[in-house]
């Protein structure tokens, strides 16, 4: 709450209205929110344009002349079937399906956000792409995931090739103790990658939430990465 | 010719039905061709999933028995339109299409070749993917291009840790002096990058797909690349 600085708003974007609401309630119900956070919702799914144009309608909407600072994190993203095995993908539209909305979704929410909030002379975009190791090293049985991921963080790499006055951040938020580590225990194909992640369970090695989220926020507020880096949680 | 051995036959797969008749009569009479090659053609556009079942079909009646080796090129692929910077582009069905047709169409080309000739005692799969430079480095104003190549080549470096009976190669082919260097010559928005490729040209520094073609055949002939790594006609 300390970092709250006045007029600050969050605005929170999935497809879950009630799971949405509940965490608006909790955010405003906290320390950050008695300090003045406002936090906002839009009900969305970034997969489809809809998704897209709610996003900056919500942040239209929150937007205010005293802002400073725009920061996007690009998070929403899908593990793909993870119990195959990449010749057993021959269907166009799953993988069409798939990398629109792993990366065509953040592409164009990201182009959308640059366009409507325009850099000015006091105020300044910090773009976050959360990205993985798999961005940069292939895993068996995860084709789709890894395709994506590295797809994503060349795109973030160019935008911050084009763009110097943006801070672009790559971040490799570690396996954490998701719904999606629970998917790729159960559900991958190869048996080795699978005993790692059910190793990495057993052995206490997933790191929560809030521990990748305050390293995030600790580079963030350092700002001393260099535009367009890959920056690994366990880097910081 | 030396080369061809009995039983040889060459898929060519293109959208014009036309010009590859006319490659395929040119093939035909060289000295190739007189060696015993045989050449079929397939007209499909590698973008639809009836394109990619056409492909199979014509490979499927060019197949016999006495086939020791199958290499499958993915070479097709779209330049984007390089001439607007990453933030403009907002339209998901623009990047959706590129992807489709840059990234699903190989994965799923690739995996039903798999599927259709599945590797026997004596068959041998190669599966090469044309990559570029812009897999690995970011260009400006090439988004498109840089995001879908750097994912095909970690899609194929998926497979190749997958299946190591398959020899997976990714071959980035160099500047050729083709109507994709034109189109970047002539339409890329970043005037750095398009001086860059202007030099290239008048610098006599662009290759003719004959000698970039010529380095391939001696690193599939070779045989000695790890399979999934990237190689670049320069370090042939």
């Amino acid at each position: 709450s300390r970092l709250v600085q006045p007029g600050s708003v969050l605005v929170l974007a999935a497809r879950s209205g009630d799971e949405l609401r509940a965490l608006q309630d909790e955010l405003t119900a906290s320390e950050a929110g008695r300090a003045g956070l406002k936090v906002r919702v839009a009900v969305a799914d970034v997969g489809r344009t809809e998704g897209l144009e709610a996003i900056i309608r919500s942040s239209a909407e929150a937007f205010s002349e005293n802002i400073d600072r725009v920061i996007l994190i690009n998070n929403a993203a899908s593990l793909g079937d993870v119990s195959r095995f990449t010749r057993s993908f021959t269907d166009m539209a799953e993988v069409d399906s798939y990398l629109s909305l792993n990366v065509s979704s953040s592409l164009c929410l990201t182009a959308r956000v640059l366009q409507a909030f325009p850099g000015r002379g006091g105020l300044r975009h910090t773009v976050v792409n959360v990205t993985s190791l798999c961005a940069l090293q292939p895993f068996r049985s995860w084709v789709l995931y890894c395709t994506g991921k590295a797809a994503r963080e060349m795109m973030f790499r160019v935008l911050a090739e084009e763009e110097p006055e943006l801070r672009v951040l790559n971040y490799s938020p570690g396996p954490l103790d998701t719904e999606m580590q629970q998917e790729a225990r159960s559900r991958t194909a190869d048996p080795e990658v699978k005993i790692a992640f059910s190793d990495m369970k057993t052995r206490g090695q997933l790191l929560t939430c809030e521990e990748s989220c305050a390293k995030l926020m600790k580079v963030l507020l350092e700002d001393g990465f260099s535009s367009g880096a890959h920056i690994d949680v366990y880097d910081v």
